[in-house]
């Protein structure tokens, strides 16, 4: 299967040479994302897209000086909502009855399960399971990035707090969740390039019940 | 982009026939899983499957009755360790090593860094950073199966405490996250097979900063 070759190609590059990623590129990585299923499909997350060197540079120090950030070609912040309020959650049912044009009961029921039950949650809860939804986009879009040939670097190492003041985040009620450096490896200061990749066996990682 | 094209073809089936997928398959979607990256490669999550038909039947009642869970040919459970412990880190680079061949000082620097935070933090904020881990796998699992024209339903609908009970999670150190029943749509009981795709545009999803 090509998705798996695509897998097996990828590595967490940990050194860039600043060349840029083309567009096109860029565009069907975050369209990968975007696609991503999310839990009753709010997709309740956003993403900064910067390829501006001065704020990469502001990052990079809360980021453990990680080299990726500021040689890389485009830095993906996945922001996650911090809350599910009504608002939000009438604002993707009406967009699907929008898109769909029409209003259907159950939906319209689930609705309102949805709004007597996660806007009362604390936000702690509703971050963490928001930040989930990124996370399965975030997967999407590092897949993509193998399909293009593009090196990303799955980035958790970071001060989120420091993050979202410098991208002023919290006002938009977002939080970052997760990192992902867009670029093409500088094989010469890389540690990790020729590293054979380590995974568990399966057999440590499956338990069948049949 | 080959990926684009599956992930618009895939949905989350909501009836599903019965019909077996092929063990093939359902280890390339498990092998998806696998390859997935993971904070510091630690992969802190397990795979149960399950094809047995009783065991399914169980877990329906507290997955709100979705038919999916019985309906569906391999049930795949995420379920992430319930926290970090020095024992499950050293494992992991443990293994490293071994399948390296050698030990790397600023490896086993970082060995200590995380031996040193993460068996301290509490046990929820161990779980809720590995389960985000799973997540990354379930994700790179959904994509695998719309490579594999096998049906997929990400399902976070089902009760996490009941289903650690009925699988026994809690005593291997391992509590749910995410289910994915596989199988083959029944589009003739499907109320959503035919709706269309609905997403957030890129101009909501995205914030450029240049």
């Amino acid at each position: 299967m090509e998705l798996l070759d695509k897998l097996n190609w990828r590595y967490a590059a940990k050194a860039m040479n600043g060349e840029k990623v083309a567009q096109d590129k860029v565009n069907r990585i975050i369209e990968a994302a975007r696609l991503a299923p999310t839990s009753s499909g709010l997709q309740p997350f956003e993403i900064m897209v910067i390829t501006n060197q001065e704020v990469k540079e502001k990052i990079k120090p809360v980021a453990w000086n990680q080299s990726v950030i500021t040689d890389c070609s485009h830095l993906l912040v996945f922001a996650a909502w911090d809350t599910y309020t009504a608002e939000r959650i009438n604002k993707m049912f009406d967009l699907t009855n929008d898109i769909r044009g029409f209003k259907n009961e159950g939906w319209e029921n689930y609705r309102q399960l949805l709004l007597d039950s996660y806007p009362q949650r604390d936000a702690e809860t509703n971050f963490n399971h928001a930040a989930k939804q990124a996370y399965i986009a975030f997967s999407q879009a590092i897949a993509a990035a193998a399909f293009e040939g593009v090196d990303a670097t799955p980035l958790e190492g970071f001060d989120p707090e420091a993050v979202d003041e410098i991208l002023g985040l919290r006002e938009k009620g977002l939080r970052s969740a997760v990192l992902l450096p867009l670029g093409y490896r500088k094989e010469e200061e890389d540690w990790l390039v020729n590293l054979v990749k380590v995974r568990k066996s399966t057999e440590d990682l499956v338990t069948l019940i049949d």
